[in-house]
């Protein structure tokens, strides 16, 4: 039986020695754990053949089992994923707000690691390396729960990372796994608000609500993403097709493929046959509105598959080659129907039209807001980031994607000289 | 009954208007609130006399009623706060981080409310205008809940506020008061986060625990402090005297009151009974180690009114004039116990020995730390804020005193030409 009190003690202790550790020092264990997943990748290798194993007689799909399987080459770009952690900028120590009060005070804001993070992870193994190096590279201790389907796999990459730790001179506490597969310690993890700063779930919708509903430690909550294109009358229809084409098919089963499309009614009955018929040759099928359908069923010719949007399918995120089209009569209602149904993840404009662009940047409440654009950027690398923790989409802390910079806070530091408050 | 989902919602939608409002019509607003405050103190005085009534015949505590009560002159005082809140710059629509990706996408982030606030307070009413000023100021909209003691009184002040916001033609349901004392709304406002963005406790340790353990919505705890100043072997000790009696005495009933003093050994046996002597003089009674109160004991003559401290006092907020005090072996076991014992709001040194201060510095992981100057300053105005919502003891979103800024969250504005990922 774990002690997952004693864990997180742990892990306290260890963030207190990673806070101040110089970047040479926690480039050194990225390096080294880099060359550890190599070293190691016959054992590495030999867990996750058990696991794929056991995935595939429990009759888990073909997509979960690629998910889950390693391979030499797979290997080599989390290594390499790992040596481009190190050479990211070190975000801890950097102060900011400076100045210096009436009374003489001087008063800033430093950088500093958020401390001991939980992350809650479902199957896919490479996780475990990435969170554990931009742990690390921003100061902050990490306790890993990955999906049950990888305990082997996760257990032989955990070794590799230890391995970098001990040669780096770090505290092998630093990156600490669960690896009870019971779903009691996924519970007492979240409510550890004693020891842990902060929980990052990665997964689906479930996930990130069971963590809502039962955690006393803070929550990113995010991952999910009902996302929108609202092409405008104005809107050059050629580029339109390639965006949308782009955002819906580009990697449907991600959160910031396209959901929804809305299409301005002056330009829905020429744009829509279009539309169908560019992305029917990706296999995409059709959820459409009323008007929407009487336009596409008309020049189908069996063209393309469409059949009536249901109620709930505004607020689906389909995952796959499924598109919701609604015809709305202007921005106005493309805003509005955007409030009403977006996750708050990711949403564009496609105009020509300056005035609908910023009207449509200012009231659309979401972490990202784009004009003539495919949502598909929404991610810590295309940003410029140079790496990604999660994608968040609630408001506190951080908004979309969370990189290095993300996994810190500040704390004020104030040098008087004897002074008193009056 | 009250149906909490309805206020979430209209919340919501006065949120939604709120966003992009310019900031002369919020300052509008301000202003008239604090006109409608002085036009109505009739109504309000009246309010207050009845709640104040009922607390004598409750039997509440001189201290409560005294934190209860309103005069003119505290009217007139909360109007004036109103004003300088109108003063203050707006945050939002900052834009910041600006940057043109090498795929010629202009991304940015622009700094808009963080939608819908919850804010769960104790019996002072000027909260009750103070939140709905610094929430207003900074677009968002607010669902307050006060103390049962002060309905009376928040009724009043909230008819002040309606009638600013309908004189700056803004929503009404831009700030709600929930007016039923029943304690089920508070547990359901807490899980409001379909509709609320945050919730800000105020108050003390009892609320802040109830919120985290109960709470869907993100929290921002806060509010207790166990505050350090270490005395080290180099402090200028008269400097010392004054910089302790200021944080133990000016206010001690407030969070960033000191706690605890931790005396270098070196130093102890001379400065431990100045100490004493000083702050005997405003009535503060110690909690002693027992190397400290051999010392304290032996030079007493009846001076000062010392005790042995107890194991938990080392965790105690004080909230009067009681003071643990310690010796330490150096600069090493200070911070070893401040990183056992402190809430992580603000902690100090006191010393003359620069690579000991920057030491400290680097090691206490508090939300405010200091280097020879009282505790005492860890409040929004001292640090040139212009305001404070709540002290944040936690590390998300915002750490020590948060203002206005930290009443906001960002979006990523993204603008392309057509630009879709490879």
């Amino acid at each position: 039986m774990l002690d997952l009190k004693q864990l997180g003690q742990k892990a306290g202790a260890a963030a207190r020695s990673l806070a101040t550790v110089p970047r040479e020092q926690k480039d050194t264990a990225l390096y080294a754990i880099a060359d550890a997943l190599l070293s190691e990748q016959e054992d590495i290798l030999t867990a996750n053949r058990a696991d794929v194993a056991e995935a595939q007689e429990n009759g888990l799909s073909e997509a979960l089992i690629d998910r889950l399987t390693l391979t030499p080459e797979r290997l080599a770009n989390i290594a390499a994923d790992t040596r481009k952690v190190a050479e990211l900028p070190d975000p801890v120590g950097e102060e900011f707000d400076a100045r210096t009060l009436e009374n003489g005070l001087r008063v800033c804001k430093r950088r500093t690691p958020l401390g001991v993070l939980g992350v809650i992870y479902e199957s896919r193994p490479n996780v475990t390396i990435d969170i554990a190096a931009l742990a690390l590279k921003s100061g902050n201790a990490v306790i890993l729960r990955g999906g049950k389907e990888t305990l082997r796999s996760n257990k032989a990459l955990i070794k590799a990372v230890q391995r970098g730790l001990e040669e780096a001179d770090l505290p092998g506490d630093s990156v600490q796994y669960i690896d009870d597969p019971d779903r009691r310690y996924v519970l007492e993890l979240l409510r550890l608000h004693e020891y842990v700063d902060m929980i990052i779930p990665r997964g689906g919708a479930g996930l990130h609500q069971f963590c809502r509903e039962n955690a006393t430690v803070p929550v990113i909550t995010g991952g999910v993403g009902v996302c929108h294109l609202f092409v405008d009358a104005s809107a050059d229809l050629d580029r339109a097709l390639d965006v949308l084409q782009n955002a819906k098919v580009q990697r449907p089963s991600v959160c910031n493929a396209l959901d929804t499309a809305l299409i301005h009614r002056a330009i829905a009955a020429d744009f829509l046959p279009r539309l169908a018929d560019r992305l029917a040759q990706d296999g995409v099928r059709f959820k459409a509105d009323e008007e929407a359908l009487a336009i596409l069923e008309a020049a189908s010719n069996g063209r393309w598959q469409v059949e009536p949007a249901g109620p709930g399918d505004w607020d689906t995120e389909w995952l796959s080659l499924v598109l919701g089209i609604k015809v709305v009569g202007g921005l106005e209602e493309a805003i509005e129907h955007i409030q009403a149904h977006s996750t708050g993840h990711s949403d564009g404009i496609l105009t020509q039209d300056q005035m609908h662009a910023d009207r449509f940047v200012d009231r659309v409440d979401s972490a990202a807001v784009y004009v003539n654009a495919s949502t598909r950027f929404t991610d810590g690398a295309q940003f410029g980031l140079g790496a990604e923790v999660a994608i968040s989409t609630q408001k506190l802390h951080a908004r979309g994607p969370m990189a290095l910079r993300e996994l810190t806070t500040y704390k004020w530091i104030i040098i008087g000289d004897g002074h008193v408050r009056a």
